[in-house]
This record gives structure tokens, sequence and C-alpha cells, in this order.
């Protein structure tokens, strides 16, 4: 069986210029790698006809499938519907399903539907339309010499569902696929380099259809094993016999597999032990309650929190002595634990967590320099600390010190 | 003046099948585009030499700088480097002073250097050391033609350090520049389809020499005008004008110009009108807590949060009574009004704000579906309150409550 390939094309001038963010390539590829369909290329370029084409028609030239966002918006900039018409010569005409989907979006919206938004319905003849059950510009499908070309909006949410819906499971009937598995261990704690010593031997020994990749994220390094084969059932078990090899070697690293989160395994503790917890947060602001709420679930075992960005707020509502603060600081071992302590106890959890640091830019000391961190945990009777030295930015600072933080309470949960 | 145009291109299989998240290239791009270098393209290739050759190759035919990500790693998957050597046709050798970086990186880290990360102290002889100041891969700068070919390693921390101190500063002596002005106005609540009925008339009547782009972001859409130019000053004075002409007609939705994020706009109406605040949060977990605090110096005005995420911690510790919560349920308009009163005078604060809803997946009713959120604000002798009702998923729902808050709370700042 040949390899499909596919190419992701991203258009506007708001990506080539770094105006905002793409995700939507992320999300494309890791859908189609999933299916066993293999990205070649990704490509972003402006939103300018010759450009447009060229890329196009080499993507053409390499791969089966392209899949195009943006450049579908209602306003004069947008050109890829344009485009895309001359390029496959077909006219511009109304499609009276796409004018039907846009009219139901704004009886929705409960908003009057306005001329610039009316021409959203006419495609491309000859084109495929595909519904947008999130948004007013219709997807395009179009196939020449046997390859597929989708065209969808840059709207991660419009798309997305586009895709799920209507794309993936149409190219997976156009095209016969390979079996593709992947296995994702993920670890926290250790470094990229560190951890390719811990098991060079295992990796040097892996046999020619199984790969191995390093993808380092925040504080964390994903192990991703992937397998090309044609039996499915056989290839998992062999892969999972791999896993049971190298896992001995780096156990106290490892978190979880797949999709996991680090917040995830910690609510999974938490949930099998049943234990309630509350944090008190001073530099982190919010962002480690943030982390544990992002799971779904999680009013089961998350009881709230203080944040005490204020010092009156840490003595007042956390119980954090005068003393303390006057002798040994905000930032301290001393005020952390007191923090953790005095949280647990208004809030009556098995758990208290805290957080107290200097995020920077400013406030930093010689003694304490900005990205200095205390945190402490108070659970039965006992008050663990950690103190961590960060050389980020403020927003990193505060990133990764909830990351530590969740890792911090899930060792101290393993060992209980 | 000629144009100079950059291409950048990112290596890596986990970019390229979507195991990660590029952020380097909006970064990049965003960088070349304010000293007036024009992106032309962006591509994503994967860890395969012949993909990486064919790639540079292309794009050195239509530009003139090729700046390249990643592939610089310790692992055995990472062949940039020796692709490149191959490619210039240069040995790799061993570069004495990015070996002493390499040691004097490991001994900040306090750390033993190994033999992998001693190799990363090779280098194509030919090319330029760049320095890595937060890492172990040092940069490297070459020229061929005339053209200028760079490789970064693709942690975002490295790469920017070395951009900024580095490599910019020598694209700007290397190539003759034109003068490129951006000036962004910043909108909120108001679609992009919407904003340029508004503005059409005026859009239409902007000479060629200034561009307008749409940029839409979460519950935003910034408005981007571009002008090219000889003279800097005159281009300013110009555009200035332009802005100052469309500004009263879309005035409401206005929060600011240029990189102002919605939190930086009520932290400095919160500062001029010297007003502290405090948060009383429960779908939004600590999210806008979060955004308030992303702001350096918020300190200064924001005093802290109740998370009260359990009933029992908005009853104990907000005071909302347990008739609201039987009669209304914790989201409704009278938990959310008790919750924003409580909060301010438990905090002692001019402001108190608060956020009670269904985040999802669960939880929703008919009544109530997900979604549905109430938020309210106290100051002075008036509780002001809303209701929104959000399409998303849990962490969208999440975050866009947190844009709604914040500019809930910049109208009724603005009305004071």
């Amino acid at each position: 069986m040949r390899e499909i390939f596919a190419e992701v094309l991203t258009i506007g001038d708001e990506i080539l210029y770094g105006q905002i963010l793409d995700t939507n390539t992320k999300w494309i590829s890791r859908e189609l790698d999933d299916i066993g369909i293999k990205v070649r290329r990704k490509t972003a370029i402006g939103d300018k006809k010759s450009e447009i084409t060229d890329a196009l028609e080499e993507s053409l030239k390499r791969s089966d499938i392209v899949l195009i966002t943006g450049g579908l918006g209602p306003t004069k900039d947008d050109i890829t519907k344009k485009t895309l018409a001359e390029y496959f010569n077909m006219e511009l005409e109304l499609n009276p399903s796409a004018l039907e989907d846009v009219e139901d979006i704004f009886r929705r919206f409960g908003k009057a539907l306005t001329d610039i938004n009316r021409q959203q319905a006419y495609l491309p003849a000859g084109c495929r339309k595909i519904r947008n059950e999130r948004g007013t510009a219709p997807g395009m499908w179009f196939e020449k010499d046997k390859k597929v070309i989708v065209s969808m909006p840059g709207v991660p949410f419009e798309m997305e569902a586009m895709m799920s819906k209507t794309i993936l499971p149409r190219l997976k009937k156009h095209f016969p696929l390979p079996t593709i598995v992947h296995k994702v261990i993920k670890t926290i704690g250790i470094g990229e380099s560190w951890l390719a010593e811990e098991i060079s031997d295992w990796e040097d020994n892996l046999p020619e259809h199984l790969g191995l990749a390093y993808l380092p994220g925040k504080g964390q390094v994903r192990l991703r094993l992937t397998g090309v084969g044609e039996e499915r059932e056989a290839l998992e078990t062999e892969m999972d016999k791999q896993i049971e090899e190298v896992l001995p070697s780096i156990k106290k690293y490892v978190f979880g597999f797949g999709d996991i989160q680090i917040e995830d395994a910690v609510g999974e503790i938490l949930k099998s032990k049943e234990l309630k917890i509350a944090t008190a947060e001073s530099c982190t602001g919010g962002f480690l309650a943030h982390r544990l709420t992002a799971v779904p679930g999680s009013s089961e075992y998350y009881w709230g929190s203080v944040i005490s960005y204020h010092n009156d707020i840490k003595k007042d509502e956390l119980g954090v002595s005068e003393k303390t603060l006057e002798s040994y600081g905000a930032v301290s071992e001393e005020t952390a634990s007191e923090m953790a302590v005095g949280i647990r106890k208004k809030f009556k959890t098995d758990i208290g967590i805290s957080t107290t640091g200097i995020a920077g830019p400013d406030g930093g000391t010689e003694e304490k320099p900005v990205g200095t961190v205390w945190m402490a945990i108070s659970f039965g009777k006992n008050v663990v600390t950690r103190k961590i030295q960060l050389p980020g930015t403020r927003i990193l600072n505060i990133e990764y010190t909830a990351i530590h933080a969740l890792n911090f309470l899930r060792q101290t949960l393993d060992k209980q």
C-alpha cells in the first residue's frame, strides 16, 4: 500500500506577518496523522493570488491531498474563493443550499443577514459545498486528477467541526490508508538529553518499523513511539511490550500516557484516594486553580482557592502571621507553609497547596531574584515545601510554577 | 528601494505531525515585519534530508533571507546541522567558542556535561556561530550569493534571545530596508462583518499605500492599518489622521491601540481612578484572576480572589445565602450579585466582580444549558449584572467568560 501524502496551506497576511497565531495546522496535522495520512509539508502564504496559485500547484505535484484554511472571510482582503474558482476554471454562482445554511446561522444568532454575508453563499460551480455549522463561510471540496483539494474557513472552531463531521470521514472513504499506531509516554521533571541517555540502549534496539520521537514541552517531555504496519492488533501488542520494557528505567518521571495532562493525572489520584483539595495562590494569581479546574468534573475534588495577592489577604484570610511576613517576607518557606495550612483549615479540605514567588519583571532583589518561588503542601500532620528558581518572563514563570506545583502534588500524593 | 523578502523554515516531525504547536514562526514573522522585512512564505517540513534541502533551495530562489528553526536538539532524530553542512559543503568541526558557551551553560545549571551535549559544539566550518545564552545548541549564520541563511534551535525561549540580540541587528545592517508603519486599533464586542460595514466608506477611501486588515481573535477584532513609505514621520502623521477620522463611528468598541490587552486597559482605568478590585470566581476557576494578574504591576490594584468552586465556599466565604442558592441556584443573577457584594466587603476593595456559570461539558439543564453564565459587578451603592450564553467547549467558555467580564468591567468603569 503506497503512502498517502497531504499538505496544509494556510492563507492570510495576518498569519504570514505574525499578527495571529496559527493553531489550525497543528490540529489538522494531528487528525490526519491519526488516520494514517502523512503530512508532508505545511505552507503559509499571504492573501495574494499568484502566491496562492503557486503554492497550490507545488503542493499538488508532491501530495495527494491539499487542505486549505483561511481567506474566506466576508471582508475585502479575503480572496481565496475567487482564486480557487479561477484556478479550477469555475464560475462563482449562488449555491441555494449554502444560502440556506447562512440564513439558518443568522436566525440562530438572532441577527439580520447583511449583503456581505449573502455573498458567502456564492460558490464555484462544480465544487461540493461543505456545511459550516458554526459560521457563515461554507467549505469547498474539489477533485482534480484523483487528488483532493479542500478549502475551509480559518476560524478554528468552525474548521474543526467541518473536519470532524465531513472532511475526515470523506478522506477515509476516498483513499486506501495504512495502519498507524502512536503511543505516547508523558514524562515530567527530566530534560530531553538526560531522558535520551537513560533510554539510549532501548532506543538503539527498536525495530525498523517503530520510530521514537522526543517532544519537549513546558517542563515536560513526551516520548512518542510510532508503529507502521498492516495489522493493528499485532502492532499494538508489540508496542505495548516495548513500552513495558522501557518503563522501569524512567518510572519516576512518567505521569501518564496518551493525551493526559498533569492536572488530569493529579485529578485521577485525588479521585481514587477520595481527597478534597484547596489552593492558596500568590504569584500564580489563579493560574494553578485554572489548571486544576480545566479538568471536566474537577468540582468533585476541588473546593476552591484564596488568591492572596495583597499581604493583608495572606494575614486576614489565610492566617499567615505578621511576624512571619516581617521576619521572612511574603516569598519564603515559612509564608508558603502557613498559606497551605491556612487554606486547608479554612476550606476544610484534606489537602492545601500554596504558591508564593516573584513572577517579575519587577520585585526581585539580590537575595530573592525574579523567578524565586516557594510552594508548600499541607496534608495529614505534614507540611512539605519546595523552592524553585525560574529563568523566564512573567507569564512563563507563572505557567512553570503551576506545572511544578502540580508535579510536586503528584509526587507527594504518590508516596501516601 | 526594492523589497527584502524572508522565509521561515520550521524543521521537525513533531511540528509536521501536529504533536507540538509552533509559536516560533509567528514571533519571527512579527519581528521581521516590524523592521520592514516582508515574510513571503512559511514552510514546515519533517526531519528528512531531502525535504530540508528541497525546501531551502526553493526558498532561496524566492527570497533573500531564510530563517530556519528546529532540528538542532541533541537527540538522534535531529539532522538539521548535518544537512546544512552537506548543503553548504562544509565539514563539521569543533568550534572552541561554541564549546565554551556549552560548558558555561552547564556550569550555570550546575549539571555535568554529557558526551551528547559536547557534540553540540561541532559546527560547519565557515558558518558564523551565534551564541545561545539560554540553551546548548548554538545558532549558525551562513551567507551564499548575497543571501542569508540562519539556523536556530526550536526552543522559543532560546530562539527569541538569539533573534533579538544577534540576528535582527545583523539583518538590519546587512540589507537596505524600507519604512513600514503599523497602527493597530483594538476592538471588543463587535463581529468582523459588522465592523466592516460600519467603516466601509472610510476603508474604500484609503489611499493606495495604506492597507487595512481585520484580525479577529477571541471576542475581539484588531484593525491593523499598514503604511509603506519613505519618511516615517510623515507616514505616521498621515496614518494618525486616518485613525482620527474613523474612530468616532466605532468608539464604543475601541479599548486601546497597539499591543494592549483588555486586562491592560482595565488596569489602566483602575490605576487612573485609584480603585482596588477583588474577584469572586466560580466557573472561571481562577482564569479571570489570571488575566488580571498577567499584567506586570497589577498588585497595585488587584487585591485577590475567592474561588468558590464548592457551594459551601460561596456560603461560608462570600456570604451567599442558603435561600438564594436554593431558590435560584448557583448559576443565577442573585448568586452572582451576592458573590460580588460579598467579596468586595470581605476584601475591603472598591470593586467586586463575580462569575458563575456552567462551563461544561456536563452540568447543563434545559433551563440553564452549558454555556450559561452570570456575572456581577459591585461598586459604590450599585450592583450591575450581565448574562451571557456561550456556544463553546469547557476551555473556550472559561476564556470567553473572562474576556466578557473584563469588557463588562471596562464599560462599567468608563461610565463612572
